[in-house]
């Protein structure tokens, strides 16, 4: 079994130019934000909802799902001390283009669903670790203190996905990790928390 | 604006066949009550989705939600040191029914959801209650925290439903309530944790 870390699971860094558009869009980034901490806990509800037979796995997804619920909290309260206001927002392409190439049939369907949740929970920790270098120091704090659990969140997704499935499981990750990096590479035409690279960054051909 | 207690809000006390019928199924109390959490944290979630425009209910609805995840593991780990097993589980009848008269538009929707919530809260907290008295020390002990946040919970959605609504709900409450008494009152062929009365204590005509 490979012990990963998030610098060894993620293939990409977050492009500069992301870096640059999330400065200049901290507003619809908390929001999206939001958005993402409350899937993310829909996200484990969903499957404890799915594998009642597996008690380790109804553990930490119910342990999980109460720490989105949490920070959901936390970047609501972000989000009203800046007098801003919380709204529907539609999704990026980001986790809807990971999880469509989950296998349909089980165990294989566990298997790449964990590892769906594993690299989004390490992008996160990763583009937290480049916004707090960025923004202000206020938002820096709450941002490293998100980073720590999205750490653990990623490790936890990571450990199921490796002792459910019992074999080892590289290839598959590598597949997911190789799509994950093109999410992040290739021109998005959205902004969100996990967006890819901003398209005024792409060369237009003459 | 009426102060509301459980005694006051609910119409009647759980039949004392249920009681006696509770004693004699505690795995499949504590499997369907395992559900009846998980359920719970997923309406609150729900709630979330639907609302993102209602500041003081996201928040409310997301700590109600990670306390509910909370008890969902706490029950798990109650099945699990008594040998037995979570498993999937068909609901009763209880909550379905009382969701069935809730008015399908705004702002009634959500006034008739709250007061729903309130309602299911209430009851568990009595059933709580009611369970500490007849089940062993360890149980009881269990229960008898949650009796304590079942009850916060009551009046959470209770004091939501009357914000939000800015009018008397009194007449929308009382007929929520009878049709919970219902419930409780009439004859139940499925034991679960807010069944009626157990169907053997039904007088059969001669």
């Amino acid at each position: 079994m490979n012990n990963y870390t998030i610098e060894t699971f993620l293939r990409v860094e977050t492009p500069k130019a992301w870096v640059t558009a999330a400065k200049a869009e901290i507003p619809l980034l908390l929001v999206d934000h939001a958005h993402c901490e409350k899937k993310a806990a829909a996200t484990a509800l969903g499957l404890i909802n799915r594998y009642s037979d597996r008690y380790e796995l109804l553990k930490k997804m119910a342990t999980l799902a109460r720490e989105e619920l949490r920070h959901f909290e936390q970047v609501l309260e972000q989000i009203k001390s800046r007098g801003e206001q919380f709204h529907p927002l539609a999704p990026g392409r980001y986790a809807a283009s990971l999880h469509r190439h989950v296998i349909a049939h089980e165990p294989k369907k566990l298997i790449d669903t964990l590892i769906v949740g594993a690299l989004i929970e390490a992008r996160s920790c990763e583009r937290f670790q480049v916004l707090t270098e960025v923004v202000e120091p206020e938002l820096a704090t709450f941002y490293r203190k998100l980073h720590a659990a999205e750490e653990r969140h990623f490790l936890t997704y990571l450990s199921l996905a490796q002792e459910i499935a019992g074999i080892d499981i590289s290839d598959r990750i590598n597949f997911f990790a190789e799509k994950e990096a093109e999410l992040i590479e290739e021109p998005d035409e959205q902004f969100r928390f996990h967006s890819g690279a901003p398209p005024s960054t792409v060369a237009i051909p003459a």
